[in-house]
């Protein structure tokens, strides 16, 4: 079941600039941050009501998030939905013939199971699903 | 007041292409439909939750749609906030030095109120305030 969206995904040079310039505008304290070693990321979440913006940042020259902003710029990366039962989801997304990168979840931040979909198949958006 | 996301406005070269392809994931039927012939473009929303998602197509080659998939391609175009008191925000913003696209609000879909904030001033994501 895909219950909302739970954060959107936006690549930046610096965490600590895109706070302070997003702070202008949602005037929030509500951050929470953490470093994922296996994806040479850092993030930080900025809670707005039910979902947040998180706030991605290479932590290596090499990362997904470093060639996404060499190639793209900095701006929205993906977009990730709150599902309960990720993995029957997935089986049936593939079964429905819906490109993925995961075919299995694997661990996310803060604690939850995430698999994103290709972007072949939603045109051009990149898809998180995650669950709590 | 900003009260969380409204809306993920995608662009995408065909709404029918980009509903079939999404209805294989949310497998939703609430998708409502609207012209905007003064920004020439047409759009689709498809709730998911308290959110939707916006597909949003070209109506003439010089729309702002059509230039931004011949220059990025598909994908996610904007993100869109629910928010009261939209004029009085927009002043606060300009206030605080956030740059504006519009400095007061202008009709939108859905009988809304909306204005866009400039993207320099967000880490290359353009925002839509949006006040039902």
């Amino acid at each position: 079941m895909i219950l909302g969206i739970n954060h959107i995904g936006i690549a930046v040079k610096s965490i600590d600039g895109a706070l302070s310039a997003f702070n202008k505008i949602f005037n929030t304290v509500d951050v929470h941050s953490e470093e994922l070693p296996d994806r040479k990321i850092k993030i930080a979440s900025m809670r707005i009501n039910e979902s947040s913006i998180e706030f991605i940042e290479s932590a290596g020259i090499d990362s997904a998030i470093a060639k996404f902003i060499e190639k793209r710029g900095e701006g929205i990366h993906h977009i990730a939905f709150t599902v309960k039962g990720i993995d029957g989801i997935l089986k049936q997304l593939k079964d429905n013939g819906v490109p993925l990168v995961d075919e299995v979840s694997r661990p996310g931040a803060h604690g939850t199971k995430v698999a994103f979909l290709h972007p072949s198949g939603t045109n051009g958006v990149l898809i998180e699903l995650c669950e709590p």
